[in-house]
């Protein structure tokens, strides 16, 4: 950590700084410059005194030289992590693809997509039972029983089940019915959520918010890490730009970026990510390129009676198929298998 | 509502969409311009029609003429809402100042700034018992107890008191102890706790998510009014944009826009809209002078001492003071009365 | 194109507003809502319609639904665009990579790296005589001497080469000695640097916009192709966003976006695009995989050394080689032909 | 400056950039801390230093602690600088307003346009004779004639002129005919255009790039001042963020931050900033109270037949005659003179 300090401050300010970062058991190197002097923290510093040293007198700026986080860093875990869900790996060898609709709406929707993703070659069922909406008159998704529908659905076709929770009461419920629960963008600084999810096992795949940096977003992860649970995977679905033309816009740097910083798995969502049918396909495509260990892909058997406005990413049953073959042939050139 | 097609559409697909729209007891208007066809949607729609429309084949954008949200209108409600607690007005001729420190550190400290504040003369003292941190390693707050210690300085100096609640099951208690209750940036579409807060009376202090359009700002304060509670007032605390000198980029005109586009008092933050304490000063003035409804300001008797980074952007007790004696001359020349 | 007037417009304001509209030429349709008013404008109108139209008393907005660029668009020319220099094709099966340092050092230098992006497979020698620079004490690029040592290079070692132009009186010098003409990110509305690049017939790469949208990067290529040059590449680079781990966000849904709106091929810039040298091999691949029809990557014999500090996210040489060899297979799979 | 090097960096690595960079005159400071070593550079670097250093293997960021521009920063020059063109002050204790059309259409417009400006108290006439426009197909601005039509009415009423210049080869021509060039937001970063600037003693308004920090646009500002022009103005006309309600979003915080930062006048555009006429007022007055030196404010007498979209923006007489009013209450309590 390095304090740079204003450019008129005086030796005396300097020595009660330095002082008072004494006090927190760590040495500081005082480098002065032409127009400003840098005092550098040396050894593994409290969090407080970042803050502290930020919030004094004649400090201008705080730099952060090592990381804030530290059970989702690489340096503190230099192996990828690999979760293990029944016969599953993510974050290994595996391509990982899950795929089903924005909003589970009645047993049959949801079995004949079950039946659609496992006969393409997906190996996980998605779907929301609650929806966060906008406002709140849009549909917010059929509850409890939806959960059920899916469990269901995923039992009878051999798929793994994904499902957004999203308030730390639904999280046992959901944690019953699905083998992976997803934390949505709007939700990723939820901290209770956080703090919940770190208290079970249950694997999470954790949605970058829409505008969260890297280093929020693996503190956001460091959350559930920090509670007790491992099997934490971080989603990339876009972030909020200035161009319109696309809903959000896909960040596929972060796939290598999260993995150079982390050695959690990172699944890429293009379906979110560009918020249109007729760019999900070639996105896809990319994030297998750039290295993602998994997708996961919105797909609608009738996108005319879809019960959210999510359709329009939705992809039609065989594009899905078609995509899932071509992903299948990409797989082997970059050295993943899917199959 | 319109919906723009794509250009190749047949006129049986026109037809189709048509009669999707008509299902839903609207008017549906087709008018075939030299290259798109627009379906124009006539009478108050089910929202559920607009979300079909979006994902259907062919349609290629759903553009919404009428506003999502209704009873934090301004159509809805031409005259403003006028929040009164005690003898203190937000929302009319008052121009109201919250101050105070980020956190509740101890009785010594939030009693001795709550002096300060009525001092120079601010209406509302503010204080977090409860800080949403962005890494689980930073101080979290002092919980329950500076609830307590926080609603007995507000009583001793005659003031009112804002605290943050950042979870539905901590709304009931927070609201026993403080008069307003303030909703941050990261959880402003945390929508169980803005539904929690429409079954209370308490007014909320609703801060603007650090992303979220003016459209999303409002329809999550429609989520608190649509469930029964009237008092709520926006906070605009600047939004991330790619200027990082400046913690976050105050968006001033928010204050002119929201109060067209809704009839709820609007409070500017300059302390986090800016990040850094000698803009504060400037900005307090400037946002006043957009019409700002109050201000919420922090101030730390010792930021030396702070519990948390945030005293970067704290003033000090005098800087305060000062400040709001320029508050009143200019209050004074825009028509607001602040005494 | 379609206005939309304030809620509380009078009839006869209106029908002014028809009456200004026929004047044009078109026709005008009026179509009353629940709320608002909506004029549809039938026919091919003039753009000063829109624009007066946006200036109106008691118009709110105006929304366009045909596209401002034509000759940019593939609705004009609905076949692909391929440039073809020497044998080299560039929009078509071929994949294209340019090769080679920010700035043109020295003869050697640029020899050296030449034979490198030669025995790589590279087909495009790229680098720059003349930089643009953020601030004025920086190096500037050694000139035309600059442009005399590149197209040595490239004569000698059978590449085509590719250079940046800042400015209009330099367009006719570099297009005597390079193949291709670049306009950098910040000069992509240098309009007179465009009308200039009209009228001529050299190729021109147009780099987007740091934060362009595509509809204003297009509307910067109609600059080019209105004046009659119609050989130009668009070029993704990045945009800026609120990451700065990354120095730019790399916009990869800009290639299939831009290929369906357009017909012009669509060339990615890795390094730029991520400031990263460790993230240029996988967004390379990414690059690709989403189907860009060329790469333009830096590479240098000698970061330690480089001129500019460009050198960070420059290849060494032995990871361009690298890279080349996985493109290849990459290509093959995606059906393009790299060899 | 300082360097930050990688993890794993070895002893001999270190020592050559060390010896490295002492080749440029300057001493290095190793400070080895917990995860990474940092590299101190201590005396006034050349800038290539730092570009080499950013390019170099093994160093992972390179952050300056001095500025990189020095003429346009207070740390060189403690005072305001004061542009005095004939009995205007700008950037002392007078607050300066330009008002007038987007673009000179006709004698009659601008010569009535500027007895409405200078009945109201305005000291400056704006008018624009090119117009930079995003497509190629939109007015471009009536041309040469517009400027002698805008010195005749400036002449005529007693006001000081300013109007756009584009490109290098009009330089002259606008200088000889208005009293205050302006550089357009697109052309920030126009090096050539900087340059020429540099060359005269006409004053210029430097418009921020819509997406260019505060540190390029005094980069930009060095650019004039280093080629021997003191009299550079700064203006804030909004930066391009996520939301679209507004046209830009007018960040007035960098209206103090440069004020802190520079010396130079700081003058705000909410016209341009907001990109909406009801905004237009309150923003000015929010300007004035951030400390701006001046505002520019678009002005048409009739906009129903403006010939640029920029009417949507621009006030009407009255509306213009009323703010000015107000402005001049505000000004006296912030201890400005308006008269």
């Amino acid at each position: 950590m390095i304090a740079i300090t204003s450019s008129h401050i005086s030796d005396e300010r300097i020595e009660e700084i330095v002082q008072h970062i004494e006090k927190f058991g760590v040495a500081a190197h005082v480098s002065k410059g032409t127009d400003r002097t840098v005092i550098g923290i040396i050894g593994k510093a409290d969090p407080a005194l970042a803050e502290q040293l930020r919030a004094m007198k004649d400090v201008e700026n705080v730099i952060k030289i090592s990381k804030s986080y530290k059970l989702a860093s690489r340096d503190f875990h230099p192996d990828n992590t690999v979760i293990k869900i029944k016969d599953v790996e993510i974050g290994g060898d595996q391509l990982v693809v899950m795929g089903g609709p924005c909003a589970v709406e009645s047993p049959e929707q949801i079995d004949l997509i079950a039946r659609l993703v496992k006969a393409a070659g997906g190996q996980v069922l998605r779907g929301g039972a609650f929806k966060p909406r906008t406002g709140p008159y849009s549909f917010q998704g059929v509850g409890v029983e939806g959960l059920e529908m899916m469990a269901e659905a995923g039992r009878k076709h051999g798929l793994l089940t994904i499902t957004e929770v999203m308030t730390p009461e639904y999280v046992d419920i959901c944690a019953e019915h699905a083998d992976i629960l997803q934390v949505g963008t709007r939700n990723m600084q939820n901290f209770d959520l956080l703090r919940k999810l770190g208290t079970i096992q249950t694997p999470v795949l954790l949605k970058r918010g829409f505008s969260a940096t890297y280093d929020e977003f693996l503190n956001a992860a460091e959350y559930i890490l920090a509670g007790g649970n491992p099997n934490v995977m971080l989603c990339e679905r876009g972030i909020r730009t200035f161009e319109t033309y696309t809903r959000n816009t896909l960040d596929l740097s972060a796939v290598p970026v999260l993995q150079s910083l982390s050695h959690l798995p990172v699944i890429a969502d293009p379906s979110h990510g560009t918020g249109r049918r007729e760019l999900v396909e070639p996105m896809c495509r990319a994030s297998v390129a750039a290295g993602a260990d998994g997708l996961i892909i919105e797909m609608h058997n009738d996108p005319d009676n879809s019960m959210t406005g999510d359709g329009v990413q939705s992809l039609f049953p065989d594009q899905f198929a078609n995509l899932l073959v071509d992903l299948e042939k990409l797989a082997e050139v970059l050295g993943r298998k899917f199959d």
